[in-house]
């Protein structure tokens, strides 16, 4: 390490294909000390990139980027990729507004050959991409790089069991690596991650250390005899990895940090046609002892100091919704023994760990598998059991057809606590939970409720417990108006708003009424406060508070609704719908989050930008109503 | 076949456990007669319920049903099922408005666990039973039965993962019955149904045929020495089947038709515990020449006469919405070399047999793997081609974050070819395309048009086709008003409805504008015609023509929307979306998909049930805005 530091002159890959293997060894050693003080600085996701600099470094190295494609499955594990692309200048920027995402984006860079953060993607667009070569004559290679948390989703095997075959007579050259690193965000469950370790314990010492050639022949010869002398004998199939089941060439397990094993297999995977996996081992947190011990601490750590590590706040931070629910789901599930939770696994990120401590044998975390996540949990349901399912509102998304077909179709009670529901900052579009609402009201028997706080999630949990059919509770990222949460089961009156505010009785402007949908409330009602408008809470977004709504309409000149959620079919678009219904005329300004991606950033930032700050609502409102006279306010003549 | 019939004695399972097994074996040929003339009278499925007429009466000798739990995947192999469960009389009512359902519903008898009809979810529900089971410590039995080709969707691969653990400290007592019939609609694809046939070719006829007694014990012992001594040498795994490695003990595979093999293995595996996996190989249409010569045209016929079969009728069916895609496919295919168009295991259905045939380079059947279909299109459009991805309505649901999150968001040029939109008729509530509306016009970047008829259908795709950006065009199932569709790629003004009647200058009652989105333009019309109303065919829900809907609301004294979809979100909604973005206050009747599941039967009559023929359109207008005097149209005076 004391030779002429090599990272900073790197300005792409070229560099790296240039570099001999000691000067690799190098450079991998640099970058990973740059990710460390990088993270350190900014946040983000850690032990996953530590993980990969090595299988980054041996990639760029061996593959002719951008010309082959490399697709990096979730994509949190992509700092050390786009350093060595031209983006170690704007690391700084980290998930920050304006600045890098923290997964690939195609916008970003030509590097990234596909967006990436939800997980289990990479293989089908990796072979989407390889048969597109194939289709146009190109050479071109195409890469997926997905861990074995990954691996576990079904959409993974949809792309396994599609790429190993012969598309137009040929199976299409993709290579497929799996970073094996016997983590997801939770601790690693299902039979396929202990099929895997299965792997690792009968190949990996014995073979992988003695380097990538004699991996690339290990199979043992007694074996061997005997199963070809099977196979003659008796017509009969000895299968070999499942991987190999799928038509893959299964190549590994190989020690993933380590460049001399493997630089030279994926020269030699790079120069074979068809289909290969690449068994890779790698460790997450690799090379900072804290990461190591405790990769979950340092998956996505804040900033922090590198030489001390992780410290606990000296003030406690607030609390959160996730805490909230994960109170209520221990306190309902000591009260009521037909309660069961279900994540895919997110136990850490839903708030389950204290439940998992406490009820294990209610605890069913079924790995990255949201589709079978809600079906499993419907079979419980139908066995008078009553599910809890624990999910981000943007991975509900993964399991829609399931909620319809499953679920709501069959109007089984369940629960599902939709963390994440709106903006949720630095991960980005692909990670927002805005489209919830319009996808969930849309469902027959399905109930949607919006509580405001903290206290009232608590309330909103133990209505949808209650009920007979199934209710998604939305809540967001992060903490609330920060309400004194109670200890018991105290339920929402089903379908009721409650009007937290009314206009004073002599408004001189017209009387508007804001409708507040969630955790919005709060800056409405410090707008309603500048404009004196009246101000209802509708905790209830489906069934909606019609009545509410209609009382509302017909005492004030306006309403206005607020949402964190897209406008398009969401709660604003229910309030129309009922005013219609209703054969009312009332004006109303729906406000809410805009038909487009909404960027990474502060989320306090984003909010504002979207006009859903305090501000941004009392503007809004002042430029559509309050202006220019209450003449805006009649109804346009027509004709 | 002389002896006494049996099968009018069985009036529940109960009858059929108490049967010897010469008389199982007449109990399951009067079964397919019965099935065979039942179908043929009703239409309905064929080929796939001849197919598993020994497994059901096999599972209901052995398992104590109700208590035990069936969970058949997809359903509609489960007439034998019903007519043994006490539902023989009303078969003659099957897919008929209040007659029995083509699946398995919970509502409609105990012994139907789990309602079915998309594929590849009842492992997951049976898993969920099993476990519920353990939780309150009953001792039935869950048992999942599911196709060669629904084990293609990640999602059994998923419940496969998590079945084979331990749930607090157990493996639940589950038994999934693989039917392996290699066939799924359309002929199967993928790596896994080579696999079962590899398994197939070494085992079945080498074992299977000397009875089920032969096949519980068939490793072999050369290969079973072999593997004990390598394993214990080199600490290497030898792995067994794909579903051992899940960690399920696997039995077959075994002759589904033959009762001697199939009750004492069940017998067997009914009493082991833990995951128990059983491959049953089933010939679809069995014991019906016909059907077993050509499954897919006995896969769902219409009405026929058994000893003639299927025969062409007379006069040539009216040309359908599939048709027009299936042929502008094949036109814009021949025109550019960069379309590609992808399949998830619905070639027939979707209209794409002669694709197949004339470019086979560049149709792909990726099985049934909707999440793989929608994220392998997007891989391929990332390298530039074009893909079009057939898919039902329904189906697309089970790709919702890959639509979000894998095309959406990168705003790749795709074209998503939504069959079936809106009511589907004899498949019912499971198979309605009611959400599309609602759940793609909240995704930024997507695009969304409702052809009226079959040639704007041909506009739309090639409209849809020239857009740099993701379009979805949505069209129903069958043949719409019978328009006739020329040969070129004329698109249409983007984003442009257009109106097609104009109300007359001299109206005596309100001035009426009907807003249609979609075929039901033609109903539309014709209640126009009864009230002299303006008729705008608006082609785009997504981009709205705005500016037509202020110029119509402007223009008349109320706006009435159209659509053959949910309200809820839908295209209605969108319109009053933009009438408030106008802050125009005209009255608006949307009408729609009420907010429930609409049950299976005649399509048409199940529309005007809905009110969304033309006299139920005209009805719904006289009575919000005609019957009582224009008074009823000033908007409701506030306060």
């Amino acid at each position: 390490m004391n030779a002429q530091p090599l990272l900073p002159r790197i300005q792409s890959p070229a560099d790296v294909r240039r570099l001999s293997r000691a000067e690799l060894k190098q450079l991998a050693d640099e970058l990973r000390e740059f990710v460390l003080q990088s993270v350190s600085r900014t946040g983000g996701h850690l032990s996953s990139n530590l993980g990969t600099v090595e299988l980054t470094v041996a990639l760029h190295h061996v593959f002719d980027t951008p010309e082959d494609r490399l697709v990096w499955d979730v994509g949190h594990q992509t700092y050390p990729h786009k350093i060595l692309t031209g983006r170690r200048d704007r690391m700084s920027t980290l998930r920050q507004l304006g600045g890098l995402s923290g997964f690939p984006r195609r916008d970003e860079s030509e590097y990234d050959t596909f967006g990436t953060a939800h997980s289990s993607t990479s293989i089908s667009a990796a072979l989407g991409m390889a048969l597109a070569a194939q289709q146009k004559g190109e050479k071109r290679h195409a890469v997926a790089i997905i861990g074995d948390g990954s691996m576990t989703a079904g959409m993974a095997f949809e792309a396994l069991n599609n790429g190993g075959m012969p598309h137009a007579g040929r199976v299409p050259n993709l290579l497929v690596i799996l970073n094996d690193n016997d983590m997801s965000i939770s601790p690693p469950v299902g039979a396929l991650n202990k099929y895997l370790a299965r792997l690792l314990s009968g190949r990996f010492y014995a073979a992988a250390r003695e380097g990538a050639k004699s991996v690339l022949k290990s199979a043992p010869t007694l074996f061997e005899l005997a199963r070809r002398f099977e196979e003659h004998a008796k017509g009969m199939v000895v299968p070999g990895t499942i991987f190999e089941e799928f038509g893959f060439n299964y190549v590994g397990p190989i020690d993933g940090h380590d460049l001399d094993a493997l630089i030279p297999t994926l020269e030699n995977l790079r120069d074979k046609p068809g289909a290969q996996f690449l068994h890779v081992v790698t460790k997450k947190g690799y090379g900072y002892k804290l990461a190591e011990a405790d990769p979950i601490a340092y998956h996505g750590p804040g900033k922090f100091d590198p030489q001390i590590g992780l410290v606990k706040p000296a003030t406690p931070p607030k609390t959160t919704f996730t805490q909230v629910f994960g109170q209520w789901l221990c306190d309902m599930a000591a009260a009521d023994p037909k309660l069961v939770a279900i994540t895919p696994a997110m136990r850490e990120g839903s708030g389950m760990v204290e439940f998992h401590k406490r009820f294990p044998e209610r605890y069913h975390d079924v790995g990255i598998a949201e589709q079978h996540a809600v079906t499993f949990a419907a079979g419980l349901a139908c066995e008078g059991l009553r599910p809890v399912v624990a999910i981000y509102s943007t991975f509900l998304q993964r399991a829609y057809d399931q909620l319809i077909h499953d679920v709501a179709l069959q109007n089984l009670p369940m629960v599902f606590a939709l963390d994440r529901a709106g903006l949720v900052g630095a991960d980005g579009a692909t990670h927002a939970g805005a489209y919830d609402i319009a996808f969930v009201r849309c469902i027959p028997n399905m109930s949607l409720l919006a509580p405001a706080d903290e206290a009232e999630t608590r309330r909103a949990l133990s209505t949808a417990f209650a009920h007979d059919g199934p209710v998604a509770v939305r809540y967001p990222r992060g903490s609330g108006a920060g309400t004194a949460v109670e200890t018991g089961f105290e339920t929402l009156p089903w379908g009721r708003g409650e009007v937290r505010r009314q206009a004073g009785g002599h408004v001189r402007g017209p009387r508007i009424a804001i409708l507040a949908f969630g955790t919005l409330l709060y800056p409405a009602l410090a707008a309603a406060e500048k404009l004196d408008a009246t101000v209802a809470n509708m905790r209830f977004i489906k069934p909606l508070d019609a009545a509410l709504v209609e009382q509302l309409a017909r005492t004030h000149d306006a309403l206005v609704t607020v949402e964190e959620g897209c406008l398009m079919g969401g709660a604003g678009s229910a309030v129309l719908e009922a005013l219609q219904a209703a054969g009312l005329q009332t004006p109303v300004l729906t406000l809410g989050l805009p038909d487009q991606f909404i960027e990474h950033g502060d989320p306090a930032l984003l909010l504002a930008a979207c006009g859903l700050d305090s501000a941004g609502i009392e503007a809004a409102i002042q430029k559509r109503f309050c202006a220019s006279a209450p003449s805006h306010l009649r109804p346009v003549a027509n004709g």
